[in-house]
């Protein structure tokens, strides 16, 4: 039997929380949390009360507050902060990484000016290390409450992900590969502006139909832009893309829905996000999606919309103005 | 301005009707209801007590019980009974059809025995003319409310959709065109037994994450089903394929998910089914598009399961079986 890999996972929030709580059936884990005190509640009372109240943790899952020691003892990387700080904790880890270890990224956002993925951060800041992402229709909550999910573990290389995925991938958590690193990234990415236009739909009165037609016209579009950022159309089709995406757009646990369907009642981007514990990705995404969009030169009328109320425009516009474009061919935009 | 279309809709159940009551606004239009009290109340009451309660009709909406005539008059003729009668109602229209007259179904199934397509049979039943389909997440109710809805109009001839979609568009709902009747016809049959396994997991308990896995990992079975009876992998990305399996999964209102949930609760389908007035067409098509998997060499995981519970089996076993299969690459089956 091989010996146990041992992971470490950067990122306390709740699907940090989580992802190292399933990662414990088969490998030594260890959860870096920022905070001691939230370090504390794991390691001592086994339970994340800040970011995952309620649900109790495996006794095995160590927590750690020193970033040098979490990185230190690390077989495999796992990034779980907020995408806004993959910089800063990439730069800390990198002087305590040891070679050859992978770096795998849970984070659905794009870095604000450079517009880059997280894998992409991660290749600039820790040169020769192998990097992917694991992305799917993840809600924390219910995985916790033993329900039944699928994720996508994507890493170009084959060795490396065939090593991975028997560990990564326990009972009801199931894990599919995919070679695709950007489109499994970005359909995490964009799923989220998306589902910012889902939940404006749903704070106006929207139905199913008009939520699902959102949803396949929204897919079209992220995939456009997707493929003419390097991903796969294929990806974008699967768990990393629709599935997300059909999560985050209908699920009340969603954060970046909640956030639209507030925008949708008219309320204030400010008030809304003030009221929030946990960061909703697509809020920052939206401007640096909406700007590749642009320097490729592809029609994006849901995230453009998206931006618009986002800097404070009427959503009731935004649908109006998505509505008076004129259907045409499935292929096209609008 | 061009002479308004006569477009005879055949078959008044609650799709029918209000694609009908659409239609007014740019068409004249005739409903083909082959009940008398049913054709009586929409001609004289504008409404459809029996399948579309507390639904005012607009005036201009004709009803008629007498095939021959309704079809005599057709510039466009629309199928909207269940897939059951569709030959019947087309081997006693053959004789009345004006030449030329474009054909487009509404119905979501297959010909039990042969396994043909709506508009297969049309075109064995009357030949010469044109056929298409017209497919999408489009719930009667929630369009009747005055939401917004989207859907699909595919036929190969581009001349002929190039006239219609402008007809059949009205306001809140669009029409967007695709060449590929094939994939938008399979789209609509396939996603109905998909329908029936999310709702067989809502029956027992599953979250927003299974389903959505669910969804996914159901459309890239349907979608290579698909693509290997003739249509193309975009139109399952589409309104007609994903668009519609996300409302039908999602939507209370679905009743091909409703027999699913009501299996999943360990429910006997004979009994589900004597309570419901309206048809649940995936409970026909499972065992036709299972057949249809086998002569094709595909496998069908959840389409088999589905077949499996149909006829008597355990839900829960059902599912059990579908999570043993191991997780793969995203693009093999299971």
């Amino acid at each position: 039997m091989k010996k146990k890999l041992a992971v470490t996972v950067l990122g306390a929030g709740s699907w940090g929380t989580t992802f190292a709580a399933l990662a414990c059936r088969n490998a030594n884990v260890v959860l870096w949390a920022r905070d001691g005190a939230v370090a504390h509640d794991i390691a001592h009372a086994h339970r994340n009360s800040r970011y995952l109240p309620g649900v109790p943790l495996p006794a095995r899952l160590h927590a750690e507050t020193s970033l040098a020691e979490a990185v230190a003892r690390a077989d495999v990387l796992v990034l779980a902060v907020p995408s806004h700080g993959v910089r800063g904790v990439l730069e800390e880890a990198s002087a305590h990484l040891r070679p050859w270890v992978p770096v795998i990224s849970l984070a659905k956002g794009l870095e604000q000016h450079t517009g880059l993925r997280m894998s992409e951060l991660a290749q600039e800041l820790l040169p020769g290390h192998p990097v992917g992402a694991l992305s799917g229709p993840n809600l924390a909550h219910e995985i916790m409450a033993g329900k039944a999910a699928a994720s996508v573990l994507a890493m170009q290389d084959p060795a490396i992900l065939a090593r991975l995925q028997p560990v990564l991938s326990s009972g009801l958590f199931r894990v599919y590969t995919n070679e695709d690193v950007i489109g499994c990234e970005l359909g995490g990415v964009l799923k989220n502006v998306i589902a910012i236009a889902c939940g404006m739909g749903d704070g106006m009165g929207a139905g199913d139909n008009t939520r699902a037609a959102m949803i396949t016209r929204g897919l079209a579009e992220i995939t456009r832009l997707g493929v003419a950022l390097g991903g796969q159309p294929a990806t974008f089709a699967g768990l990393a893309g629709l599935g997300d995406l059909v999560t985050t757009c209908s699920s009340p646990l969603s954060r970046n829905r909640h956030v639209g369907e507030e925008l949708g009642r008219g309320r204030a981007l400010a008030e809304i996000l003030g009221e929030m514990r946990m960061v909703a990705e697509g809020v920052r995404s939206t401007p640096v999606a909406l700007a590749l969009a642009e320097r490729h030169g592809l029609a994006v009328p849901m995230i453009r919309e998206v931006a618009r109320v986002l800097e404070g425009g009427s959503a009731k516009r935004a649908f109006r103005t998505l509505l008076r474009i004129s259907a045409g061919a499935e292929a096209d935009p609008g």
